[in-house]
């Protein structure tokens, strides 16, 4: 029997405390939250077992999680280092930048508390407690960063084994220049695409087929969240970005000179890529 | 009772000939194609009524319909310029950008025949005559342009009725800045950021979500088509083009600024055009 605490009882950590409870009924599974009728939600619907203020009973955890927004994940990491808490808890957390946040951890680490960072790339456009599921990251990848001890993170997996999520480890580095490259940019793309078409076509946009629906489909996501990502994993971001638009230019002057091989070899590398995608599912 | 030609029997031109056939079953239908064995099976199937080669029988048509790739429509209406034809016959064409076919019919029109440029919005990955339905653009825009005679518009309006199509007129630089914005530009930028995805994650791409799929599925498009649409329709396209990588060099100083009032603004504005595309369905 372990204690775990969750800190931030949102879509993620009320998924999170589901899949605990489904793994390991016997579990005791804390929760502490900003919003006090979503901890009596979690409550009524058996998700939790108690609801704590902030830290508290921080002392009896085996397991605590940082489930907040990463700004309020960096400012949890640094007050855990000035609390008591058992020698051996691990602490992880669910941020979807980790540079960031593995610094922040740093005043932790050095007392020898264990801290295991992680991300599970769950993608919804519901919030809130009441979204959760216990397969909300089935199938879909959770990272933990590498910069951690092998017995912390094995633990955090066999916690969390009810997710029925996709394992990957990576260092922090190698994970904010891969979100930003497979999740960060694309957002900027398509904000910057459906604002130019509006420009450009006016009312006339409503012509738009498919194509272009699918395209500037994540252009819908909540610009709070999305302008503190970019901040949050801000030279990823820029360098990607700047090699980005030194590939469009390139297809530009191969327009330009009327280079219809170079065109071709560009749309036919493409579609071998994106055909090998579609062929990686499950 | 009125004679109808159509030159290419393949997925549009044939579900216009179905589409004819639906609304005008006593129409006469007459198809040419370089591939026998789609005027067989349109034979066979009862979606025309004969098959000719190239224009023969072209002095018979009330309307004549260009239904090949853009680079044979050119030569098509080129060739159009010295056959005998009835001198009210009307002659439309499917192709995909429309400055160039404008240009390519001027030789035509001189003559008193009506052209009425058109450009169906149909999106399907299937091809050739099989493939074609009487409603595949039901719903979908077709656009005709505005440099014709009226009268002519409406009898290609009344011809293709049982298409079902939503009509628009547009100038043909009104036209191909539109589909180089709503068309031709997605397609480069999903190219371009499947092949920068590759190169940054490797074999880690497969971890790609929902969202980048989304963005990246038109990059499954065929190349040679999109070669060739880049090259035919080049000045709007590169105009779109650099345009477009102004903004991101923007986005980018803002990122670099640290700005988050403005990345916000950027992503809420991108937000409210998405959510409007999405109440314009049907």
């Amino acid at each position: 029997m372990k204690t775990v605490l969750i800190k931030g009882l949102g879509l993620i950590g009320s998924s999170l405390a589901r899949a605990i409870k489904q793994a390991h009924p016997d579990y005791q599974v804390l929760a502490s939250d900003i919003n006090q009728q979503a901890l009596q939600y979690a409550i009524t619907n058996q998700i939790i077992d108690q609801a704590v203020d902030g830290f508290d009973e921080g002392n009896q955890a085996d397991v605590i999680i940082l489930a907040s927004p990463v700004s309020q994940i960096v400012k949890d990491l640094r007050a855990l280092a000035h609390l008591n808490l058992k020698n051996d808890v691990i602490v992880t957390d669910v941020g979807s930048t980790k540079q960031t946040v593995m610094q922040a951890a740093q005043e932790l680490t050095a007392q020898g508390i264990s801290f295991v960072g992680g991300h599970p790339m769950a993608g919804s456009h519901l919030t809130g407690v009441q979204a959760g599921r216990a397969d909300l990251i089935k199938g879909a990848y959770y990272f933990l960063m590498r910069d951690s001890q092998p017995a912390a993170r094995h633990a955090i997996q066999d916690l969390l084994s009810g997710t029925q999520a996709k394992w990957l480890e990576l260092t922090a580095s190698e994970h904010d220049q891969l979100v930003a490259q497979l999740s960060h940019i694309p957002h900027v793309l398509a904000a910057a695409l459906v604002e130019q078409a509006q420009q450009t076509c006016g009312e006339k946009i409503k012509v738009a087929a498919g194509g272009f629906k699918s395209v500037t489909r994540i252009a819908a996501a909540d610009p709070t969240m999305w302008s503190a990502i970019l901040l949050n994993n801000q030279q990823p971001i820029l360098n990607q970005l700047h090699d980005y638009i030194d590939r469009l230019t390139e297809v530009s002057q191969l327009i330009e000179k009327g280079d219809r091989q170079q065109l071709f070899d560009f749309f036919a590398q493409a579609q071998q890529i994106r055909w090998g995608l579609d062929d990686q599912k499950g």
